[in-house]
């Protein structure tokens, strides 16, 4: 079964910042993007904040089977109709990963009905991710733990409902721990939220952050259940 | 250690409905509220809609450790501001006990992240009560299951996120099942949805539905732990 | 890719029982495995208690993806040496699928450490059996709920740890309610509790009792992530 | 409400090796003691494998609203009778606080289903204590995060079932993280397994673990419901 995934992405800071473009050429999106499309059984495609319905029409999201999401500067820009548009489809069953700094998004955001909210400092510092859910898909392929040699650092105390499974977690050079990996299920969808992929390191070439997003991709992109209704019906039973 | 309630409605039915007023002459407030004041240790007030600030004032929200919500048919009247208030307490520490039609409610919404649909009749049907999860505050002095005579019927699907306990669950004569008493957390903030209270049936008079609402009074008013920062912080370790 | 579903069974009742054998002529087993046998992707086999190694040889269980248990009269005549090397299997990422009267299994109680007692009653009532988590996959091709003319109730409160996933409930004619599909994560391995399939009644014939098995059956059969060690390592970063 | 607390240990290192009497000289267990005794409202008395009943009569876990578990060197000397005593209490609604080693006590097992293995490395590192759920209980006067100057390493994966609610998560200098505070609940007991405590560091000196132990043992205390039966009951409504 193919599983379509649409990798959306703000697309602001690596046209406009040198830094971000020395890393990511063809922006952080392409980068995403090549990454899912080394493996079999996804179908890619790629969308940004500045096309036409911000990149996410109904007509997208009817075709899409995960949305991949990256933001970070741009976040009050979406519209409510975007933001409507993608909750409602995740509820229907469409599966969602959120990365990095679109925790602050406004559809993760309303998906987990915190702050979201985190410590973080742009250090460069090593984070190592830790598997603490062997028997999860995600982990799928993992060693038992990985090194970033740069990243942003996130900390605890992260605003979010505990997640439903936790996959992963982060050690920090500077001392901080951070919950990395957190999966949820909202409605008929699937959430995961990954925590690397600062845009000034190349975190998004990195192999197994690459598998990460793809198993995230194939998990969350995994037939939805049955059908709910919400209605008024006449009993089942006699009341007699 | 003395609990401040809050016993927010919208009182609306209870003064326009003969049907409404019939059971609650006093207004379905009124009978919540008393059935707290039976109670040892908690100190209780209403609030109502109508009243200035939506009767929800940041002075109101600060003297209040757990609020109670009753609302139908003006949920779309409670604005904004009103709700963010709220959000920020209940994410702050404060307590939300959430009732019957409830789930339809602004804040609700807000804090699960989905539709909160769910299935229902007006049939005035019986409803056995059980306890799922005997081991929870909220199940204390209750027995093992309990009876409505009368209630209107919510049943499953019922569009939440996973309770973090589930401790209630409904069977009704008609043929459905429903998640009548959920924990969440979020935040420092704990909130418990309650099913049963249609505002025609008199229910909020019933001993053992006044145990579960002063249960979840207490168990929602606990200590909230420590405080977290949301901060840039410096490195804790020399990052070398 | 082919799942490898071995389904044991004690199989005493359906040789000695006259209303057993009217209703599984060819004993439970071949029932279930007949199941799981109109599906693609599952390559079935059968136990039983009687065979060498009681079924369940080292060279069985490393060739078994899934393992279906259902077990009722001879619970404890299942070995130390049985119970040891399934439940090691499943830490390791085997599945585990537990029908009905083997809630009262030695590798089940193993698995919950808890007493995983219930009420019963031997009725014949009817059960309607409800989806309160449509969005997972043993949901998938699920009505929103479903009937069983007949079938022994199972009442809570059931003493087994909370599920981390609650995919159904039952309905009972005579009142109850019951938590009838349970999901765990134990180490590696996924166990799915299905609470249907007393032994005089056909319902292992059932079409969506054997659709729910047999996503049962896909569903811990999944691959099961990343393999951990527990070990005593030198350090990652210097201790200086 | 008094708490009645009992403190059990092995007491074996703490009088045969001299690196811990140097640490303990009036053993751990008096010291973890001495620690409970400084709060209000907990009534406090040890208890020893050495003594008659291992230290656990049942009339000892009669009196006894939470057992706080240390043992390291001995666990396969705690007898089977013992073990099912104190199971059989805790699934009644005695609570449970398992210190550091005693992951593999023999009643922590029983209770988890799991291997309960982890990493671990005796090298006197720095421990970073995080908490990561700052509305629980036992997060109670806490700060954001505490240090623990030289402790044994416990690293992931750490094989327990996901707890039903992760407190806190260890940072290790040697590079490894750990989910070092994790609450179960398991029938009507509660059940909080907390990392720090290896014997040869003074760590139930430490003020704010002190602080974590008292918590724990006031939660785990906590009413514990309603009294759940299992029987055989006939219907509550008409089977006709």
């Amino acid at each position: 079964m193919t599983i379509r995934v649409t990798v959306w992405n703000e697309a602001r800071q690596d046209r406009s910042d040198d830094a971000v473009r020395a890393v990511y050429p063809d922006g952080i999106n392409a980068a995403i993007a090549a990454g899912l499309r080394e493996e079999d059984g996804l179908l890619v495609r790629t969308a940004t904040l500045d096309e036409p319905d911000q990149g996410l029409s109904a007509a997208v999201l009817a075709e899409t089977d995960v949305l991949v999401w990256w933001g970070h500067v741009a976040h009050n820009e979406v519209t409510d109709e975007v933001v409507d548009r993608v909750h409602a489809r995740v509820l229907d069953g469409m599966g969602l990963v959120v990365l990095h700094s679109a925790h602050f998004s406004r559809i993760f955001r309303r998906l987990m009905g915190t702050t979201c909210a985190l410590k973080w400092r742009e250090a460069g510092e090593r984070e190592r991710i830790w598997v603490v859910d062997p028997g999860h898909p995600i982990a799928e392929g993992l060693p038992e733990s990985f090194v970033l040699d740069h990243e942003e650092m996130y900390g605890e105390h992260f605003d979010v409902p505990a997640p439903d499974r936790l996959v992963l977690v982060s050690w920090f050079q500077g001392g901080e721990v951070f919950r990395s990996g957190c999966c949820y299920q909202r409605g008929r969808g699937r959430i995961f939220y990954f925590r690397p992929g600062h845009e000034t390191h190349p975190t998004y070439h990195q192999p197994l952050v690459r598998r990460v997003i793809a198993n995230a991709a194939r998990w969350a992109g995994m037939p939805s259940g049955s059908a709910p209704s919400y209605s008024n019906p006449p009993p089942l039973e006699p009341l007699g």
